[in-house]
């Protein structure tokens, strides 16, 4: 069985192979570009494991692999546009680098080519994993369109808010895994499963997320403190919180995400913290995301797998609950 | 055989039980409104044509060819946004009614329909469909980044302007056809050659385009008269003419395509229109176009096809060259 690191080398030896486009050169260069800032890789890596739980030869999916990869970061590109960021992965964006053209362009450059990576596979295994694709993407989209339509409503409720994080970010984990199985002649339960065991861990995965980046170390994180708080995005750490909270404390949790007050940016994260922690929740976001993993992880395990053969995946989801930032 | 009304019926019902998607509103809103703004439907006719080559029943390739419109219709939205364009057929474009956010995914999304739509089809059709597919989308976005790539340059060449066409706007013909015909079971010659009979008529329809955005009557187009002269859109008009004039032509021809002139926008195109008639741009233009539409008519005559079944590719390509805006 290959361990993470080994994944990790066939992702990055293949992404260096793959981009080496041509003309025209902005747009190339761009792709290059996001493609090589970096990055953990876990979604294609989960390819490769979800490929391994059924057949050894994992660099069969390399290519659905990249197509994962290659998605994912036109999500980013294009969603930092929308989101009118600067910085990702501390490197300037695409569309500050060159121009919000360029950005839109090479983004859709990437979801043609993800789709072209996707389908170099046997025929037969095209229906079911295009359809697996198909599904993820739209509901990615819809996603990303609920959390801007969230950002003009007060009265979002915990269920909404979930539904949201689970198209935006945890269905592509969960596709991932089902698209590496499929790709190794899973049959659809099978494959199902695994995308269940996947979805969860993502959901736990962005609860896990949205926790740290207000009480994590933020020394390792890279990240702003807090950023979540300053930016006025109302994770279940605010929609908790705003449910249980006085009405004083309502106001003063109002006044923090809507920047009408005199506070400095760490005073602003450091009374949000203190709410949070009065009205538990700090906790019931902890607990939740360990609910989740639970129930992932169960999932899995309880299923008809070789214990050998779903080992990377465990160790994978457990590694992601682990870290501090 | 089915006349060309019939052919945009079949269409047009489509897109109608289609475009019915639900939440989130302005997502599918949006979608549903550039698909309704009207059009000839061109493309997705010429799948069904490219189908009915092989076979009568063109109904079944009515998901391609739905594939094909929203292909198309993804372009126009995020071109409109990379253009800055306010106006779509007469209406705001997308992201001046919603926003860019909004405009963004939805042409996002539309691409994933395309992909899923393309691919309703049996499993063995689904690899020469797809490469078809992917080919086209690519030098789509190639052609539109060569687009704003020649907005900064003033020394494109003839061939770099019809690479750039070519990939923008008649790969799109050549492919519609093309894709067609391989719904239907034709081998890679025979779609190829229907591609190359596309790819020529795309080239001559937009050669003609940019002759009747000058030179047609423009009461019956809803466009302005000379647009692309008055947006300095260097056209084949344009590049020959600046080519072929003496050095006070040139300088008058680019300071109207600069708008360094005191002239009124009516005085600009008349004034654009006798520079292009001195250096006999205009005639050089629509025998270009003409001589494609030749290529393209004989290669698809000299061809192997029933004469009866090549009949409403031949009509409808003869009535894209006979209009006059």
């Amino acid at each position: 069985m290959n361990s993470l690191e080994e994944y990790k080398r066939l992702i990055e030896d293949s992404i260096t192979k793959y981009s080496s486009g041509t003309e025209p050169e902005n747009l190339h260069n761009s792709i290059r570009y996001i493609l090589n800032l970096g990055g953990k890789r876990i979604r294609p890596i989960l390819v490769l494991m979800g490929y391994g739980v059924f057949n050894d030869h994992v660099e069969r999916a390399l290519h659905q692999a990249l197509a994962i990869e290659l998605f994912h970061n036109f999500t980013l590109i294009h969603d930092d546009i929308m989101d009118r960021a600067d910085l990702r992965r501390g490197h300037l964006t695409v569309h500050k680098k060159w121009s919000e053209p360029t950005a839109i362009l090479s983004g859709d450059l990437m979801l043609i080519k993800a789709y072209e990576l996707l389908c170099d596979a046997p025929p037969q295994l095209l229906p079911p994993m295009l359809q697996a694709f198909n599904t993820m993407a739209t509901e990615v989209c819809e996603g990303q369109q609920m959390d801007m339509d969230f950002e003009q409503r007060t009265d979002v409720s915990e269920e909404e808010y979930i539904d949201m994080i689970r198209k935006k970010t945890s269905v592509l984990i969960g596709a991932a895994i089902q698209i590496g199985a499929l790709r190794a002649g899973a049959d659809a339960s099978e494959a199902g499963l695994l995308y269940e065991f996947g979805v969860n861990i993502g959901l736990a995965f962005q609860m896990l997320d949205d926790y740290l980046d207000v009480f994590g170390q933020s020394e390792k994180t890279g990240k702003v403190e807090g950023g979540d708080v300053l930016n006025g995005k109302k994770t279940l750490l605010f929609l908790h919180c705003y449910r249980h909270a006085d009405e004083q404390s309502k106001n003063e949790l109002l006044s923090i995400y809507e920047n009408r007050t005199s506070k400095s940016n760490a005073e602003k994260v450091l009374a949000a913290r203190e709410l949070f922690k009065v009205t538990g929740s700090d906790k019931y976001l902890y607990k939740k995301a360990e609910d989740y993993y639970h129930i992932g992880v169960n999932l899995l395990k309880s299923a008809d797998f070789q214990r050998e053969r779903i080992k990377p995946l465990l160790t994978l989801a457990d590694s992601l609950m682990q870290r501090e930032h």
